[in-house]
């Protein structure tokens, strides 16, 4: 077994003992880093996700400046729907797409195709990534879940109430499962690309899965959640599933075969480990607890790593994306206490 | 006992055997109403909440029109605020606060007042509301939960991650207390002139207590909560409150002294049941759901009626406010759904 399969990430994700929780951060290469807006300074996000050294640059920055016991690769979850025919514009309200889909002419307009083809330079990218990392730190994949994807496509962008989204569920959810259903081949299509590149684990974002009724979300998310990482399964990498409030629907996930799941910061941990049984826990802390004193960081950070010791794994995180105007100097905080923690 | 107290509504809060469940729907007095924004062409909205006989008609114009079972009174949560020194206007974007508070100085300058002083045109609507609704339809009265208020004066108005809020919850909690105890008196205050001015219910709304950690949650939110609907139970009016997005702090709310919990859509309403052993629920349809199909209406409504009469009582109602671009013809089909249920 290589040195980088005996990292603390793999291993926890393995189920192995080990001394202490590897920490990451959701969103830890983007906004919050100086360094990363002095990139952003000269390149526009839809260009750094598409330039293989830039993006490898942005990939390895809070590497490090903090030394993260994972990278993830620098991407944005919907950069494999530009060549299914859906591009996107980001402009200071988020993502915009240029062609909402709203009916099954629309949909059907869709097309899947070979991700080496389509987003080639994402392996590309993930081979400089893997090459600088080196036997040290190993990189995450990732991509967005086929819901969380249709949000953005239905409703042309960010919502609030996912008007349209929802109107499709409740007046022809076949459409909306054919939409889930194509999404779901590509997206697999995409993270096994992702892993025939290099990554070493993968992460499948599902952001707005949160938004149903635990019944509609049984019926429509989970089963394509489900494809994609039985349709992973055989390649060995750990997969983490992170569904943004996830508490009403934990008890749903228990057969999901994953070797992870994230859970937010709305929820007690113990619980969730509890709900989650032979699974290995991702998170939990609020990521506006950032914005508070060293103490609480340290407290509440530590608190985290005590309960995540009785799971069959626990990878520190955050309950969500770092948020732009964190003060570095608690990221450091942060850093500092999870690997000075040691299991009793 | 007069034959108010015989209506469904309040049998249901009562734990009384009823042949279907009461149906009111949050909001139901407002936007999506043609004949409210007839109303509000002549009338700004602050005026209108402060008018008792525009707020009188506002309040009547959906039972005239569906003939729900229970009335709730037109006003808004951020109305016994402005008393307190925290101004408010309504523009596009949601209230906006004069003056956010920020420090203890802010905070030490909201000062608490009686109700019938400050707010005394409440009192007074609700007066010509029940002479209107007479001895068919209760009145329900209404309040923000000190939390959800401590938000918007926090924030200065709505808000996408709440970081001023945590930042004062992680840095100084003590000062956020005094902010939640100083709201709790007032809002004890308030409802309890409610009451007195003839409610025949108290929905206590917190919109936004689901944003914290479950353990902050019941350290922070939950004692005021209780501090308030304890204040209350001598009046003897049924006590409903309304946490959205409750799933994960269900748990904490069992010893709760009220008659009624809400539940949103993104909870099964049977595991609600079960987590809230005692109590009555109230919930819990997507309020997107009066987007689809007049026949997914019925079939989920009819549902949420059946699982609803394993519980001690149910109302039915969404699981948040109606949005304003509801198709009444569905609100329609939604009110014959409910009121043509019978038990088995």
């Amino acid at each position: 077994m290589s040195d980088l399969q005996q990292c603390l990430f793999l291993k926890t994700l393995r189920g192995e003992p080990v001394p202490r929780p590897p920490i990451w951060i959701m969103r830890q290469a983007g906004r919050f880093l100086p360094e990363y807006r002095k990139v952003r300074e000269g390149i526009s996000f839809i260009d750094l996700c598409r330039t293989p050294e830039a993006a490898c640059e942005v990939t390895l920055q809070p590497i490090r400046r903090f030394g993260f016991d994972a990278a993830i690769m620098f991407s944005d979850i919907l950069t494999p729907l530009e060549p299914m025919g859906a591009g996107f514009t980001f402009g200071q309200g988020g993502p915009k797409l240029d062609h909402p889909l709203r009916d099954e002419k629309d949909i059907r307009a869709l097309r899947t195709y070979p991700s080496r083809e389509g987003v080639g330079f994402v392996a590309e990218a993930i081979g400089l990534m893997k090459r600088e990392l080196g036997d040290k730190t190993p990189l995450i994949g990732f991509a967005g879940s086929p819901f969380t994807l249709a949000t953005y496509l239905v409703e042309g962008g960010g919502s609030k109430n996912y008007e349209h989204l929802k109107t499709m569920l409740y007046t022809r959810p076949e459409l909306l499962q054919e939409l889930l259903d194509k999404l779901a081949e590509q997206i697999l299509d995409y993270l096994r690309m992702q892993v025939e590149a290099g990554v070493d684990a993968v992460q499948l974002f599902d952001t707005w899965g949160g938004i149903l009724h635990p019944q509609d979300y049984a019926e429509l998310v989970l089963p394509v959640v489900r494809r994609i990482m039985d349709g992973l399964k055989d390649t060995g990498v750990p997969r983490i599933y992170f569904l943004k409030g996830s508490a009403p629907y934990n008890h749903l996930l228990q057969d999901l075969d994953v070797e992870c799941c994230g859970i937010d910061w709305t929820q007690d941990l113990s619980r969730a480990i509890d709900e989650l049984p032979g699974k290995a826990v991702q998170g939990n802390l609020d990521p506006l607890c950032l914005f508070g004193s060293a103490e609480q960081i340290r407290r509440r950070a530590t608190e985290i790593c005590r309960l995540g010791a009785a799971a069959p794994g626990h990878v520190f995180n955050l309950g969500h994306g770092i948020l732009p105007p964190t003060p570095i100097d608690n990221v450091q905080t942060l850093v500092e206490t999870v690997q000075g923690f040691t299991k009793e």
